[in-house]
């Protein structure tokens, strides 16, 4: 008498764990974890979840002058006459623009790349929208573009990259110094920040 | 001139985030990552996603005999005539059954409690259907109650509370065997389950 060796998961359940997949970071046990919590604990949080994402999707679009997400044709950053429209600041994700912002230090505009040059990835300047960026930098108002993507590899050549195509066409690019973090002890901080902090001392 | 401090995230934006953290083990950073990746690289992702939710909580229900999640009154387990339903055996959740049934060695039937006790969350023996354990162990069909909860703090106290309302109903009640794991080498196994090893030895 064979009996069938695995356990047959329902449809729906099974449907579920493969689209939870899809989220970036889930394994197979994280989304059978998140599927049976929500089938047992809290099917108001996966009917509230499932909403959630049909109004982000049909809702959330990107600003036609930064990128970024936002409702509207214009984010409420691009639409705010107090900011500086001479400084354009060059950011790769609304997080990084967020952390930017907590600082209140700068209040220029931004342009919201949505990614980094990754050619392993397939990621290139089309995806980036650097066309667009240049556009926007060679309209008259932008005196300075500063450059605050990532200090990782893929973030310091999309810098790179659109840095030559910046002063190609005349205009002021500047990059975030690069330094020792406030509060640290440079007996515990990695060789390349020091050298860049010498390199750039003032 | 005085500006937000913060960036106003889009209302549908947010409350995307927010919802995402309703799963398990999902912090706020994670969430906005799982969002910004659905809304700028996978939309139809989301939207897969979301049909899957309100799938799964339309038609995933409890089977009536052994509390597993099914879309059927009766899930194919409970549903084989071919079981033995002499031999009922006694899990925590559907993946342990799973395992279980990965190693084709139990052709009884199961009971899966969905949970175990856990009186610091509130859960008790009502949530975990002790009351319709008790009912359905003591059918007259079933011989032996074979509990296979987890053999940790919780599923320990689990079996030793539904192993003591069924033996005080004359019923017979067997737990799976402590030992040392296969292919494991004694050095390195842990004291208690060399012990109970020792114990239990055959």
């Amino acid at each position: 008498m064979a009996l069938n060796a695995s356990l047959p998961m329902p449809h729906a359940l099974d449907t579920l764990v493969q689209s939870l997949r899809r989220l970036p970071g889930v394994g197979v046990r994280s989304a059978q974890r998140m599927a049976f919590h929500l089938l047992q604990h809290d099917r108001e949080g996966a009917r509230v979840l499932a909403r959630a994402l049909e109004g982000a999707v049909a809702q959330v679009r990107h600003c036609a002058q930064c990128h970024t997400f936002t409702e509207s044709e214009i984010c409420a950053t691009c639409a705010d006459p107090r900011r500086d429209a001479s400084k354009l600041c060059v950011v790769e994700t609304p997080a990084d623009q967020a952390a930017l912002e907590r600082t209140s230090a700068f209040q220029g505009r931004y342009f919201v790349l949505m990614g980094r040059l990754s050619p392993l990835d397939g990621i290139g300047p089309h995806d980036i929208g650097v066309h667009e960026l240049i556009e926007r930098a060679a309209d008259g108002v932008v005196q300075e573009v500063i450059l605050a993507t990532n200090f990782t590899a893929e973030g310091e050549a999309t810098a790179h990259v659109i840095g030559q195509a910046l002063r190609s066409r005349g205009l002021t690019v500047t990059r975030l110094a690069r330094g020792v973090p406030a509060g640290s002890e440079l007996e515990y901080v990695d060789l390349g920040t020091i050298a860049h902090a010498l390199v750039d001392r003032r």
